[in-house]
């Protein structure tokens, strides 16, 4: 029997756990999961023969050491930052190690020893980063085969809300971290090459230079530059590409509404607002507006908007920000606090509601003399709030890769990631398998 | 005989020696001036019998004790990190000292030490900080004295260009450091309280939201806000005050122009631009804007500029943004170091230039039931490059609160701020005599 130790049950691991469990028996595999609540594995778990369910602090060396030496596998969904630690010991002990994860500078420091240890440890293999990179590859290695020329590779993802479940003005609910959702693309002005110029977006222009998508079925969304797209270009083998553009996804109209929470500097998370426990949605909005004894908050508002195209407050009005009857209570707030407090109430999932996980890539490449173009989309529903889009998305792939791992199907060693055919090509095909399809649309243009 | 000793002989420092040497034999003083270039040390003693060039490295304790234990008073011109050192040998050697910067919260936590020992270590006594707090508490002290109630204190200092340089369309040139001006505003939300509501504007609105100042035969300012005008306050003892703002001045349009390198992410310190060091002007400006295959880096940019509001792109003409005949040659720079580099080219002082640095006070306060409104106007130019109007406006209050000092016409003890009128009055009175003038206009509104 193969013993697999998964560290961590959190929201994301609960379809990898229901994939190993389900694929336990037939491969004679024991899941042994640790997480500090006892009770949340066991539910996870539920009572399966092949599962067991363990508690005790993955970070303590000496509380972790005995199950890692008796594991065959080793599966990370830690928060990132643990992985190195867990990845020391996996190599100290010869166990192979899956993480979802960025590699991380260090991991990739380990490489060497990892492949003279004759090891796997393959990061990258959630939806994105993950997902992305194998169903990328698979098109670029085919054109590649071909003896096309990729000219250009645009790639968007967005964790959004079903349609059956978008039911506001902004399409848009926190499906994943909301403080993630306030403070994005504050990391830093993004960069990406189009037709061989490099191009700089700094935080006030990211969302008011959009791309629009249309998604079959799904209507139109728009895409904003995500922070770094250039390190694709190697990781991709795409060195010499003219124009390589990385961006997140929202429903049409999203951007241009948050963008007014950018400009207004409601976004922030470095100024401490003087009295905020005492600020209700409406003051909240009128510290960032100028005095005027003259105009409401409603038009200097309106006066606000109007600069940056919109006219329509809707969706601000929706939101409850002219309210000014509760306060938001929270005591020596940033901006970004106070706007997240706000958002989280409003843009929270119902019991019932499903997220849904869009993915889309966009080639063009020449072909025999041809210009020619591919877009490859995916949309995933989530089933339910445990078996979300993004715990699918996340785990399949997780849990594909362990049963390739172990059964020995991969070649590779060392720090890998999923760009090779071995790799992606039994994923992508079991993924279809399980609901995580890819529609292809190719032209001559 | 007193002894004076002044550590950095610095540009800011020029004036400051000059006044100390020509008040040296009525008041019987030496002044030991120390920096690293005795040349430079030497060049501005030019032979003055009551002065001594010295050069040691005063950041080196063992180098600069035995000069502490002789003085009388010491003088820091250093780089504000570095008055903590010197302000612990003067504590344990019982010596008074004068910085013109701001307190540091460790200067502040010494303060009953310096008392105790009966010191004074009096700070922020230069132009902005020392000027401003001098001239703003004379007219607080007297509105109060009258039984006036202050209602709304707005103040503003800038750095310039004497009407005579004044030969460019930005009306601006670089007087006081580069970088800290394409980097302006970007330390944070500015915080200011307007008619008691608490006011925050962050980076993305800072250069459009302007007050317009004229000063009497100056023509018209613009005042953007500083990054912290809520602690004046508490320095100013208004802390129930309804309106307090402090900005930084320009000329009229300067603001709106300025605006455009904000929002198109030209100012960013952040991010390192691909292959920089080949840049052109043109170039550089062509890698914030969105790539076009029909229109002209001029028209994307006119485009970007319409809309900010400008529509006139002359400023940006002359600072040759357009051209693509010379390379920046900056290597792994970033947008704002290639901005400095553009701008330092053009922004230079000529030798015959001429500084000129503004303040202006605006108070409106309720006398007997009557609004009134006071504003106080001080403009002081450069006299040549080496007695500035910035040399001047920091180095006559050091040198006549040195003279204060050593006559024992200062009563107060420990870490002090200028804002006592035993302090602010004689030097006041003295710096009029010295052409630094405030002009006050009042009236009933």
């Amino acid at each position: 029997m193969k013993r697999i130790l998964l560290l961590g049950a959190g929201l994301s691991a609960s379809t990898l756990i229901k994939y190993l469990l389900d694929h336990a028996s037939e491969n004679n595999w024991q899941l042994r999961v640790v997480d500090q609540s006892l009770e949340l594995v066991k539910h996870k778990l539920a009572g399966h023969p092949n599962g067991e369910a363990l508690s005790f602090n993955a970070l303590e060396r000496e509380e972790r050491w005995a199950e890692l030496q008796q594991a065959d596998l080793v599966i990370s969904m830690l928060p990132a930052r643990f992985h190195m630690e867990i990845a020391r010991d996996c190599l100290e002990l010869k166990k192979h190690l899956i993480t979802p994860s960025y590699i991380s500078p260090e991991m990739k420091e380990l490489n060497e020893e990892v492949q003279k240890a004759g090891l796997i440890f393959m990061n990258e293999i959630g939806v994105d980063p993950g997902i992305d990179h194998m169903s990328a590859m698979r098109i670029i290695d085919s054109i590649k085969n071909l003896g096309g020329e990729i000219t250009g590779f645009k790639s968007y993802c967005g964790g959004l809300i079903a349609p059956e479940s978008d039911t506001n003005p902004w399409n848009y609910k926190f499906t994943w971290n909301p403080r993630n959702v306030v403070l994005a693309a504050q990391g830093g002005t993004a960069r990406y090459i189009d037709r061989h110029q490099y191009k700089y977006i700094p935080y006030t222009q990211v969302f008011s230079r959009l791309d629009n998508i249309s998604v079959h079925e799904y209507g139109e969304f728009e895409g904003y530059a995500n922070r770094d797209s250039l390190s694709y270009r190697h990781i991709y083998g795409l060195d010499d590409i003219p124009t390589i553009y990385r961006g997140t996804l929202r429903k049409s109209g999203f951007c241009q509404a948050w963008n007014i929470f950018v400009q207004l500097g409601l976004t922030d998370d470095h100024v401490i607002l003087q009295d905020s426990e005492n600020m209700t949605p409406r003051s909240f909005l009128n510290a960032f507006l100028p005095f005027d004894e003259e105009l409401t908050v409603e038009e200097k508002f309106r006066n606000f908007c109007r600069q940056y195209g919109v006219t329509d407050l809707y969706r601000f009005e929706w939101l409850g920000l002219f309210e000014d009857s509760s306060q938001i209570g929270l005591k020596n707030a940033t901006p970004a606090q106070i706007l997240e407090k706000i958002l989280v109430e409003k843009w929270v999932l119902e019991p019932q509601d499903k997220d849904m996980l869009v993915m889309v890539h966009q080639f063009t490449y020449l072909l025999n003399g041809e210009k020619r173009f591919i877009e490859s989309s995916m949309v995933n529903l989530g089933d339910d709030q445990v078996h979300t889009a993004m715990s699918k998305t996340v785990g399949y792939p997780v849990g594909i890769c362990a049963k390739l791992i172990l059964n020995g199907h991969i070649s590779e060693r060392g720090v890998l990631l999923p760009t090779k055919p071995e790799i992606y090509d039994p994923i992508l095909d079991e993924l279809e398998d399980l609901g995580v399809v890819f529609q292809e649309l190719e032209k001559v243009v």
